[in-house]
């Protein structure tokens, strides 16, 4: 039998239940029953453990604290306001899922300070998480003296059964162990229900044994509808397991304390409305009015921000004598905490002139990375799995972080490529100046386009290199070859979709990439060489479309390129040149950029009078008729690849000189 | 220490080795590594166990081989021509990923006879045998009598590393644990190299451990080179547990037989070379020449036509029986064989005026799934644990497929959105009649984009349920609302993603989804009501557009709708008409079958002379220029969604009839 908690961890315990009911009513929307059954590890966690500063939320040593199961985001609002945060007032909370407000229907780190991750697609939070403590432990053998721990927090979960479902987390968390991420503490809320019912009816594993084979600590409370002192003893037990990430599953009752809907799917998403709402509060003893919380438990909650403001002293002044000692590693921390990227980063970035090797643009990449390496500390990154594809290892550098060496910044994700990105957001979430990049083929990008759609909602400047982008794979045949990837990149909002054509324009993608800290950039990347152009640049790839190639007056016909159809485009310009017409070719690199332009820049580049256009890009054309319109044509791929050389594929898919010419002429004619 | 194999054994299995070897050195591209690791498993399986007919690589009542290590597709094609299939001779083993070859660089159902999934993305086919025992345990348990078993066949995978790292495999195979899939068995090349190096850069998981989490039967084999006894032992055990799936981990080495490549990454994905080649057939003992093959091995393997005949004709004997004692049960599963849908299966498909309350179109969903689910038993599907908010369930019917009901045919997926597309598309491949459909959230799309890309490039008739379409969602906010998932997935070629208006178009689009049998549906599906329109119909989805309402002679505008915008376009009309222009309001509820039309009907529904269009849909514009061209303009998404009520929602991002009147008049004047 667990003993009763004390009557004051009641009160508090019942708080976060309660607002948890009063704001899901209110708003007659909303998830009440995992707030309800996690209010006591929520409670243990945040008021024994969880080092934070509510006043300064975004205190850089803080513990981070990731709700995965983010529908459950009251349990989250509920101890932010109790604990003492400006950004969720009680008022914030009667606004819960409004218009404007800062308490979203799932949490989003863009509306309210002190969330760490933006959660509700399943699975992401755990794995972000992985991705939090990649970085505290990076960050700690890279500036941690042995006198002075400047980097020294844990990250904590809380997860459900549809995190441990969903297939990104086994991926994230098989890495975890292999790393042996002592500082990621992950409480599992076994409720035993989701929206379909018991787990039963599909989740019988036993996910316990499941992390003990990735190499994960692994415990069990079983009463965790109020054994708070044995859940806090679980905790203090997985921070002293330095060597292994720690899970503890507790067993808890969704909705605990309504009496008609607790252990029922019908409380995990749905209000218990007024009359349980009363039930409730009968069974609970809570004898307050809605959104009323009791003097005392304010008090005890509140008593975080004295400790916060402590912790923060105390680290501030070991920050101070970090300074004095080793002058030069606090300069380099203070210069990535700010976000600011360090003198001459780019100077090394390669040009080229049409003398130089067409080399394909992964190998530009590669080249990049390795000059951007030593100027650039705070990037890290790696593959799943593809380094020798993607050439995505920084040249000169050698191992990768390991649980022996995570001073390293080269990461080998496995084949994981939904874990991958998920870590990269996770790296991004830090917030500690890291410019996290990784590798897969693009076709591959549908396997991670769950998490690329974070990155893009949440604002991270997650760099994403994605080889092998069109047809020109070859052998693998369709299943590796992209051929709807690039345009289903290019319509999700805030990502910057990079095609580049030739060397220079990698390197300005690059630059790009690494400049835009608050946009994700997918950089498409070409199996196979292509030409450098006369008349590219790094700084025009910044205006996302240009004028590469020009005819004196008003253009008959404009030809549109990208990556490496932008030289089949040069090429069949001359031809149509040499033919007496009026031809210009447009490079466009990066869509999102140029529509960022000014009209009068646009207009400039592709002037309205000009309506024969053609566009040649060895993907579908989907999206391309904003600048075809009805009367342009392209040269663009109508079906799934086949399996071939490369060069044969172009060539009977018609990426060939001649048929650009053709379907040209056609079209003046 | 492990037997020696019989020289016959040795011979037959380095004939496996050599051709791989052979052939991927004369395309100068491909994976000789898993096809000489795995050649003795592969010998064992083929030879031993797997009940096939190579003259008839369609008989119904086969076991099903799947290599889901696809890249190592030489294994595959060696093993169909050494068995005696037509599809693959040895000239085409000489075409090995060459244009129009039958021996593609990853293997292609819709290329090569015996090729029962494409694979290639890794953890797809594991995920997609999970779909194949499904459907053989429904079917068995459908049309078997005591007497009387025509459907009796096991499911066999081989795969690799990779596989086992990604996460769509770790949700199949929890799935196949919970649904005791007791004829699913696979075998675990376990070879410690991935592209990266040693598997332990990053995999160091005990992944029998996790597989008996799951509740699978797990072996270890421990010498995979040359113990084919062993290897045979192991899957006659396997083959004896009737109530768990179950792996066999086979350590191997990647490359066997090449002195200098073996158990290096470097022959993973590269052709040994002349020279190593050379010095593999030493090692080996191979005295042939390149694509030779000692006449006693093709006389053992090709024992398996004779044996493969014998079986069908057995199962012949068993079906004319079964034929006559259960004529209707014959009848029933002879059509479903056949692919024919049963007469009058659409007969109930609900039509609607505009006196019918308008429902959301999920709830017309769920309505056309209870009146098709009686005519159609060849339905089957559900869910991915949001049966009540994609209104996936059957109506009337109860209960769902668990491993004492798997007549049952619905399917709780859990959480495993992406494990339900590969396990859909398995069921499809199957090719035994079934009709598998799937829910989720549209916006969830993006974690099973990896398995929807193959059922369009498998040309499967996997139907997606995809509720809560739009900003419509409402609360759940940004990460549940799809902005660009549409536009995504209509860049995909062979996908049909219908978006309805009314009920009407629901059903029409049902009706289309399930003739559809060679290619994928999206149903995008409202969470929120709309109005049924007066002139929708069944028929006219199959347009994929078509001309709503309309005015006298030559229309000024063009509004195009869809779904929950449709409405908004018609009412915007009126205004427009009542204040004197000329409006036509075409609704688009499939843009790709408008597509298909000829040039005649799309000029007559969107003629060429009137170019002020106006789009409305609550997504990313994205695609829509094709129609809009450069004059048009489009009431649609530039930004994600906000958490608010879903009306709130509507109306802040302008999905009014006031903003659309207005946009339309910018247009006209």
């Amino acid at each position: 039998m667990a003993a009763a908690p004390a009557p004051l961890d009641t009160l508090c315990i019942n708080s976060i239940r309660m607002l948890a009911v009063d704001a899901v009513n209110k708003s007659n929307s909303g998830h009440p029953g995992l707030p309800m059954g996690c209010a006591p590890m929520g409670y243990a966690l945040w008021d024994k453990f969880l080092r934070h500063n509510p006043k300064n939320p975004q205190w850089f040593n803080r513990d981070r604290f990731v709700l995965s199961a983010g529908h459950g985001c009251m349990l989250l609002y509920a101890l932010l306001h109790l604990t003492g945060y400006d950004s969720v007032s009680i008022e914030d909370i009667k606004q819960f899922r409004q218009w404007g407000s800062r308490t979203p229907g799932h949490p989003e780190t863009f509306e309210t300070d002190g969330v760490e991750v933006t959660a509700g697609p399943l699975g992401a939070g755990i794995s972000n998480a992985v991705g939090l403590a990649i970085a505290e432990a990076h960050l700690a053998a890279k500036f941690n003296k042995p006198d002075t721990k400047i980097v020294d927090h844990y990250t904590y979960v809380i997860m459900g059964d549809g995190c441990n479902q969903e297939g990104v987390s086994s991926e994230a968390c098989s890495l975890a162990g292999h790393l042996k991420l002592g500082k990621l503490i992950a409480l599992y809320d076994d409720n035993q229900i989701t929206i379909d019912g018991r787990t039963d009816v599909s989740f019988t594993e036993d996910v316990l044994k499941r992390y003990e084979s990735y190499g994960w600590h692994v415990q069990h409370v079983a009463e965790g509808n109020s054994d708070v002192n044995a859940i806090a003893n679980a905790i203090a037990t997985a921070k002293a397991i330095s060597d292994k990430p720690s899970i503890i599953k507790i067993s808890t009752t969704i909705g605990f304390g309504s009496p008609n809907k607790s252990d029922t799917a019908g409380v995990h998403g749905a209000p218990l409305g007024e009359e349980e709402a009363t039930l409730t509060r009968e069974k609970l003893g809570w004898n307050y009015q809605p959104f009323e919380i009791p003097q005392e438990a304010y008090d005890h909650y509140r008593q975080a921000i004295q400790r916060g403001s402590t912790l923060e002293s105390e680290w501030n002044k070991l920050l101070d004598n970090y300074r004095s000692k080793y002058p030069n590693e606090a300069a380099e921390f203070e210069r990535m905490l700010r976000g600011e990227l360090p003198n001459g980063w780019d100077k090394n970035l390669p040009t080229y002139s049409t003398n130089d090797k067409g080399l394909a643009t992964r190998k530009h990449s590669q080249i990049c990375l390795g000059e951007l390496g030593p100027n650039l500390p705070e990037l890290i990154g790696g593959s799943a799995d593809l380094t020798h594809s993607n050439y995505t290892d920084i040249k000169g550098e050698t191992g990768s972080f390991q649980p022996d060496s995570p001073e390293k910044r080269y990461l080998h994700f496995g084949v994981r490529e939904h874990a991958m990105a998920a870590i990269l957001n996770g790296i991004a979430y830090h917030k500690s100046g890291l410019i996290p990049y990784g590798g897969t083929f693009l076709v591959f990008a549908d396997y991670m386009r769950g998490s690329m759609r974070l990155s893009a909602l949440s604002e991270l400047g997650v760099i994403y290199v994605l080889t092998h982008d069109s047809i020109g794979v070859g052998e693998d045949g369709p299943t590796h070859q992209p051929i709807e990837t690039i345009p289903s990149l290019r319509a999700m909002p805030n990502m910057l979709v990079f095609r580049p054509g030739d060397g220079n324009e990698t390197s300005g993608a690059y630059k790009l990439a690494i400049q835009n800290r608050s946009r994700p950039s997918a950089l498409c990347l070409s199996r196979q060489g292509m030409a450098n152009q006369a008349n590219s640049s790094i700084e025009k790839v910044a205006l996302g479309g240009y004028v590469l190639e020009d005819c004196d007056g008003i253009p008959e016909l404009i030809l549109i390129g990208t990556g490496s159809e932008l030289d089949l485009c040069v090429q069949a310009s001359k031809t149509l040149t040499a033919e007496g017409h009026k031809v210009r070719v447009v490079s466009m690199p990066c869509v999102e950029l140029f529509e960022e332009q000014s009209n009068a820049y646009k207009e400039q580049v592709l002037p309205k009078s000009t309506r024969k256009r053609l566009v040649v890009e060895a993907a579908e054309a989907f999206g391309w008729h904003k600048y075809i319109g009805l009367d342009g044509d392209s040269v663009t791929m109508t079906r799934f690849g086949a399996s071939a050389p490369g060069g044969t594929c172009m060539e009977k898919f018609g990426f060939t000189v001649e048929n650009v010419v053709s379907k040209a002429k056609s079209l003046i004619n």
